[in-house]
């Protein structure tokens, strides 16, 4: 089956998101060097993304369409992507596992999954092997959180750390199966 | 006033404790070393302890009292400190600015705030001063929170980082006023 990567910004108290999705914080802290922490080459490593509904609505208010992998949207109220994505997006549906067995006959072998809810579900399935974790230091205090209540406990081994100038911390860990 | 210092291991979901305050998966953890990752070097740099009534009677269960620093207990339930450790713990009421003036006015100067409950009063009156969160790469699922809801948003300076052999992360943050 298909891993599944997590490369995620969160503030302290694990927001990933403001309310209704605003990112204004994420984007507004400071980054004098220009730095992308590392988010391009993890994305040459990968050869999907999947997102849900929210976070592909998210991308399409950006001013270009930034992926240049495949990108597969979880919606069940999305009825088509728009004509001008339609090389770049398609839609997908099924449960966690049927997606990635569904991936994995496409040879789609390394999934960067995204977005909330969908991190969430692949999580409670515990499907995620990789995960990359920015910490941003600031407390936001409300917003949409990374982690939801689950019913399993699941161990990572923490592989390495970096710290940028500007105070992110990124530690990456890897699922110990 | 008195300046509030928070040393404290989560899960990578938040988590501080499982439900109950169980802490057996941090003290479970693999410690090759015997590493007290620093904890020993913070106490001596702080005058008195403020926690909750939860964390003391959690205290109470260790084989003996952990502590060399004055115990301040917030606590409306508990009327009295056990006999044996009134030398070490007295109670104290009031919000939290109303305790660190009093504490101040006793010279304590530098105080580790603990506890789930204690720290959220603390943090949702912007009275944390230093954070230091040690990240233990587990998710728990589910079990009592660092963090709750709160109104403002608290920004910090992140000032260092410690990667522990065994795959802790503990980063050490300032508030930025």
């Amino acid at each position: 089956m298909s891993r599944c990567l997590v490369y995620i910004a969160t503030s302290l108290d694990g927001y990933i998101a403001k309310k209704g999705g605003e990112l204004g914080w994420l984007e507004q802290f400071p980054n004098p060097d220009g730095s992308d922490f590392g988010f391009e080459k993890f994305i040459q490593g990968i050869d999907a993304i999947v997102m849900g509904r929210k976070t592909f609505e998210k991308v399409l208010e950006f001013e270009r369409w930034p992926y240049k992998k495949p990108v597969f949207v979880i919606s069940t109220t999305i009825k088509n992507i728009p004509k001008k994505l339609e090389k770049q997006a398609e839609l997908i549906h099924g449960k966690p596992n049927e997606i990635l067995e569904r991936l994995a006959k496409r040879k789609l072998n390394s999934i960067y999954i995204d977005g909330g809810k969908t991190i969430q579900s692949f999580l409670a399935e515990d499907l995620i092997d990789e995960l990359t974790i920015t910490r941003v230091p600031i407390i936001l205090g409300d917003g949409i959180p990374l982690f939801v209540k689950t019913d399993k406990e699941i161990e990572f081994e923490h592989v390495k750390t970096e710290v940028y100038k500007n105070g992110l911390v990124k530690s990456y860990y890897r699922r110990n199966r």
